[in-house]
């Protein structure tokens, strides 16, 4: 018999509770135990809950019970659950956990935490939702060298995304919609502005570096200035928009960015839609590989969080190599050194003398009489943006063919 | 120092060893040790080979040498590599490999002997190629009831299914130039008849369901008589044809098919294109999730044999628990049983009357003056074929919604 805990009985934690008992005979099958919740740590009360009696409010009888060998972190956010994580780590239990936050903030430090003590830190759950990602980019990291990470990253703003170009409303009736389905939080913020994806791509990124990659030096771009302009563009140009967080990868250097992109129809990432996310690596000897999946989503949340459970109970005397060490303070690219093409939206008719001056001879796409837009070459943010100085620009938006 | 052995110097084994040296500093720094390649076993001289002079004709060199921990089948067939495989596992030597047609036919016997000797027995390569389907099944398998497993398994097919699709040019055409391409092989038969598919979902089923599927069982069908007309069809249905392999698994019997499949566009397969593969699989928790990559190819190939050597150096003293039981006669459900939807090309003028008597009101679909085509209710092939008995039936071909 395995007993765990669970930290946290919101969305997530439920999902773990129910999906624990849902399949708890096939998983007593697969893992050749039961695997059993013994508390659930929660300041609320649930009387009325059928697992209302494993609540407690003592995480020291978490910590302090040594019956209990794995826990699952899905409180999210990162105090009390960095201090929580290190405590129960350091007294030799296994944590999986859905907090991309504290992964993405704290994960060089607690994987080396997990290591030392000879337990696991996993956290599949915390990028992808339930779709596996974390261990299938591990194995295929084992044969490759890693060229480019990126995905769609955040159900949230792809709901939104979609709803924008099939139904061609606003971007605030689509956000609407979005909260009125429990897709989108009362507070947005978070997805809309890109956080939640920058912490994902930030994630992944350093597990394929084996470097950590801070977030706070991705630039990070959201949807929310994304208009029905933008999207006629892209249909014009046989693409979707998507929020896409991408890291291209080298020896020294990461170039990372978070940013609504106009991805070409062919791309494998542009048939993801609604609430779905997709994540597309290229290595060096299996080329592109994706994993598609519900993103987020209680159950599907926690069937990543218990796979990682039964992981950990299954390889009690194992444990998995993940990990990546602090990195200095070059290593992520500032946002002047990116390159890519952009669509840049002008103001007023095309005048192909005064873009051909500075460019050279470009495409144009135009949608609308008032403005025009160019398609730039592969230039670095800042050439471009002194460039784009000397014009009345509305906007630019990175391609990806 | 990890010493490893290939068995078989053909695509894949020349693309193990090029991946091995190609990748070597990365993998020693993920490893932490060397892994590096010991023999090479094939009858034939490689002489002008960088790595000629590993070569060896001589199987017990390898079986005998205590220093080699791994050895990588790569020969294909069933002779002898299930001889050298089952010696192999039994002098406690992990092996990994990208025989489909000796997993499908001696996994369940061969996992069995790996684990009585605690050593493992690894087919990522097997499906999929280079993308990781196995390992991801397993892991979401953890916490899920898996309610069904389909894919697109075969890459020759699938290219040759787009280029119909896409240049309207018909099968031999198509086939023609996957082979002038080096996509199909001079004789077509494992891949276009679906046998090649066949072995793979049987392969998948085995691993979800825990049990032995015979791949004899399952009705296979191929894509050499899919004509234009039916991609017309199709087209006209806002859908693709695919050659799909799917089980739909229940607790005492499995539903699993080979057949050209006409697959809804806003299906996940539906946009996997040329020689890619895909692999969906629906849990009770996890919902859809979708695997999708290059299927076959040299070094996407090697890289998932080379993923599995590495999981087995990394592993010394762990073993993946991957098994399968025998089954009984009846757990592959007969083809009479399997339902679906279908639609039926019928010679002649859409006469309702005699449709409606036997079908009850169907929707009917005509791109010709020579015929017309009904989409039936969801109903088994027993029921169907007993009813088209009656009518001038050209073909029937399933429907995936």
């Amino acid at each position: 018999m395995a007993k765990v805990a669970v930290m946290g009985y919101g969305v997530v934690g439920s999902g773990v509770v129910e999906a624990l008992d849902m399949n708890k005979v096939s998983i007593r099958n697969r893992v050749k135990e039961p695997v059993e919740v013994k508390y659930i740590l929660d300041i609320r009360e649930f009387k009325d809950d059928p697992f209302g009696h494993l609540i407690t409010k003592d995480f020291d009888k978490i910590a302090n019970d040594p019956e209990i060998s794995v826990v699952a972190e899905v409180m999210g956010g990162l105090n009390p659950a960095y201090d929580f994580t290190k405590k129960l780590l350091m007294a030799g239990k296994s944590v999986v956990t859905s907090n991309k936050e504290l992964v993405a903030t704290y994960g060089a430090e607690l994987l080396k935490i997990a290591r030392e003590n000879k337990v696991n830190y996993l956290f599949e759950a915390s990028v992808g939702g339930g779709i596996p990602v974390i261990r299938p980019i591990y194995a295929c990291l084992a044969a490759n060298e890693i060229n480019s990470v990126m995905g769609i990253l955040n159900g949230t703003t792809n709901y939104i995304l979609t709803k924008m170009y099939k139904d061609g409303v606003s971007f605030e009736s689509a956000l609407k919609e979005a909260q009125e389905l429990g897709y989108a939080e009362r507070n947005p913020a978070a997805d809309v502005e890109g956080h939640d994806a920058c912490r994902k791509i930030a994630i992944l990124t350093s597990l394929v570096c084996g470097k950590n990659v801070d977030y706070n030096k991705i630039n990070t771009v959201g949807i929310t200035d994304i208009d029905e302009l933008d999207v006629v563009y892209a249909e014009k140009m046989d693409s979707v928009i998507k929020l896409i967080g991408a890291s291209e990868v080298f020896a020294d250097k990461v170039y990372s960015s978070v940013e609504p992109c106009i991805l070409n129809n062919s791309h494998p990432l542009a048939g993801i839609e609604d609430v779905f996310n997709g994540v597309l690596i290229n290595g060096n000897a299996v080329d592109d590989v994706m994993f598609y999946g519900r993103g987020a989503g209680k159950l599907p949340t926690a069937s990543a969080v218990v796979a990682d459970i039964i992981d950990c109970v299954r390889n009690k005397d194992g444990f998995e190599k993940y990990s990546w060490e602090p990195s200095d303070s070059e290593f992520v690219a500032p946002y002047e050194e990116n390159k890519a093409s952009y669509l840049v939206r002008i103001q007023g008719e095309a005048n192909s003398v005064q873009i051909e001056k500075i460019f050279g001879d470009l495409e144009t796409v135009t949608v609308a009489d008032s403005e025009f837009a160019v398609i730039t070459p592969y230039i670095s943010n800042k050439e471009l943006d002194s460039v784009l100085k000397e014009l009345p620009v509305i906007k630019k938006i990175k391609i990806i063919k």
